[in-house]
């Protein structure tokens, strides 16, 4: 046993640290050794900038014959290396500093050239090649600060949700009751059973709040869209929340003003390099106007003159329209349009009892375009059932979901708003799929 | 239009408050209005306890003839109630205060007692009656706990991982080329295409390393295990990170090391009502102690005399006898093992170059079982080619995956940590559905 011992060495613990730019600013004036890939070489006469990429932006190198210790001609865009340095102060550069390059270690070099030019100020190429190489493509540095806002929505939405009281919860995505049925919706061979992949945590969250009243979920969400749009993704991220206890289902909305309030500030507080990079307009929310649903029809049609083909819902262009009167005349990017009509919503979604052809319900739009479903569910079980049974469904087949019902639960309402949907807005892209790493389509399995 | 103006209200910024048992707190000495589920009513002479399920715990109400103005034989167990009364400080209750119930409002009644008994102190059930009534189950105080906790773990986590500046990402689960391949793979029509879910964020998030660097991924992950064991989901949940420019695969088990140690403290400061409710022995780490995997066989065996079916890996009484060994001579709950043979590690793991039957890879261990698998990753173009070829492997259907090391990736690696069985040991709970809300394995799909 003895000798074992010996064998048994002991892992610290130590962060592994890396080069950012955040932590070279306090080393103005001193060396420093840092690392990272080689964005661009710009040749000068009797010197050089070598752009470095680090995890949180651009770094200016400067090589020159005098000052460093190795030849520009060895170095190769896209290699990955360390650099030892002077830290110098230089009011020109936007972050404040630059380097001299004094050592440089080559760690890595790439096999082949770049296939798409992707160190220019923002990615000048079609949505399509983009995507066919997005490994590569992210790491410009414009589409980088996409997905780190995205990064920093998130947060503040779930800063937002710890600091009121919301338990995280992670529910399945294998399931074998659809929540809203239908044809958009993904099979699986599970072990010889039929199962689904999740359309929305629905059920699970509804059962959640019978557990700690006010959850919610940042997960995946699956709908089989065979459409091509701009706005629909066959994954996205859905962020859902669901409380009991409410009183009216317009506490739902103003949690959601609250919520969106409160992303938004953390955004611009921790975020302010990408929003500035990408010169995004962060909307200001105080209050966000809210509409009957069919009073927005109504407005619309009667603004632009124009009759809907859909009585029930709006069309694309209605949404638009509605986005730009609201923005016109009260200056919000939001609107609420509320009490859809009965026939478009769910099974668990509660009726109006002042007027039963339409729920207490909700969407709400941003720049035109809807961001999030959601209102009232039906807590009763007598009433639920009763529900089904009026639009043909068998609650034997639900059993599971209508356990929550049967033993007991408060009145609760909730939403989920697309995350990439919302990205998308906020960056003012006109293609969901810039908002997704690596987006799921009709045509697009890879990368 | 004008007309149509006054149909537009507007939504105020207000978090929905509800009752909770640390906002409680401070209105002792006055009256408070809150809401809850009726968890149990005890009767006794002249008085009774009426025990409600706020978000955060169970609060102690008192109903008498002559304090209260209502029946107490009005209120049954799992009405969803309002309640009106006088917050008054008990030194002998566990939260230090009960209330003095003054009115109360039915806010809805369950339509059928319970089929198991949920209030008492733990789940008096089996596994199999808790998981098949799960929406209810999961309202007993310490069911309740067990995933409280585990909400404390993944922010503890985060909370890690955004003060080292890793970036989070979200991956696809739906994809197209396997990581790990093999059997254990769900399938899923694509529109006529054949998919997979992923079996881990493994090629993303190596992918996102040379976007970001740093990155970590808290999602789903997906393997068809046939086997019904104690320790195994078909759904579970990965905690993920992958970091470039390391020197060395140690970096990544000291930063695991620092990364439990941060979520273990953050866990112990804001989550020490669910730990003593659930008697959590919380580890404290310094250092973890890390053995060569060869040599933790030759130390099982050597001390407990016992011959392994398995050279190349460990069965999971070997794993358990580590840990029990470990534990013994060190004090540590958790145990590294290093360098497994190659012939078990995957396609991108690096080989020891002083030993090339070897990986420069590792498994974590805690009481006795694994949870987290890691290592460094081949990032040249020309390595991983090669090594493809001699594992058989046609390069071509990787085109996408090898695209970040044909043109250029750092010296990096990573790991994945099943958060289910890290929750299970933590909590010494013998069975991983303890630990997930909704478990899928192969008989289980619902709820």
């Amino acid at each position: 046993m003895r000798e074992m011992e010996l064998k048994v060495s002991q892992v610290k613990s130590k962060a592994k640290e890396v080069s950012e730019l955040t932590g070279l600013k306090s080393q103005i004036g001193k060396k420093a050794e840092f690392s990272g890939s080689v964005y661009k070489i710009r040749k000068m006469s009797g010197f050089a900038f070598l752009i470095l990429e680090l995890p949180d932006g651009l770094l200016q190198c400067v090589w020159s014959e005098e000052t460093s210790k190795f030849s520009i001609e060895d170095i190769k865009e896209n290699m990955c290396v360390t650099i030892k340095g002077f830290v110098k102060e230089e009011p020109r550069s936007k972050i404040g500093f630059e380097v001299t390059a004094e050592e440089i270690t080559i760690l890595s070099a790439p096999a082949e050239e770049m296939p798409v030019v992707i160190n220019g100020k923002s990615m000048n190429a079609s949505l399509e090649t983009i995507l066919d190489y997005r490994p590569i493509t992210l790491r410009n540095e414009k589409e980088r600060a996409v997905f780190k806002i995205q990064e920093g929505l998130v947060r503040g939405m779930r800063e937002f949700f710890y600091q009121n009281h919301f338990t995280e919860i992670r529910t399945p995505k294998i399931v074998s009751e659809g929540a809203e049925g239908g044809s958009n919706i993904f099979h699986l061979d599970y072990f010889g059973k039929q199962a689904y992949l999740a359309q929305s945590p629905q059920f699970y969250k509804q059962m959640m709040v019978g557990v700690y009243t006010k959850v919610f979920e940042i997960g995946a969400v699956y709908r089989a869209e065979k459409h091509d749009t701009n706005r629909h993704l066959n994954e996205y991220t859905g962020v859902d929340f669901e409380m009991g206890y409410i009183h009216d289902f317009t506490e739902i909305m103003e949690t959601e003003t609250a919520m969106l309030k409160a992303a938004f500030s953390f955004l611009k507080e921790h975020y302010e390099k990408e929003l500035e990079l990408l010169a995004v307009e962060v909307p200001v929310i105080e209050t966000i106007p809210a509409i009957r649903f069919v009073d927005a029809k109504e407005l619309v049609s009667s603004t632009y003159n124009r009759v809907s083909r859909e009585p029930d819902d709006f069309e694309p262009e209605e949404e638009r329209l509605l986005g730009e009167l609201i923005k016109k005349k009260y200056g919000s990017d939001f609107v609420f349009v509320t009490h859809y009509p009965e026939k478009k919503r769910p099974f668990y979604a509660m009726e109006d009892p002042e007027n039963r052809a339409y729920t207490l319900s909700f969407d709400l739009f941003f720049r035109g375009i809807e961001v999030t479903t959601g209102g009232q569910r039906i807590h009763g079980y007598k009433e639920q059932i009763e529900k089904m049974k009026r639009r043909n469904m068998d609650p034997e087949l639900f059993t599971s979901y209508l356990m929550m019902h049967k033993y007991g639960m408060p009145p609760h309402g909730g939403l989920g708003i697309g995350l990439e949907r919302l990205t998308m807005k906020l960056l003012n892209k006109d293609n969901i799929r810039y908002a997704s790493l690596f987006p799921r389509d009709i045509n697009r399995l890879v990368p």
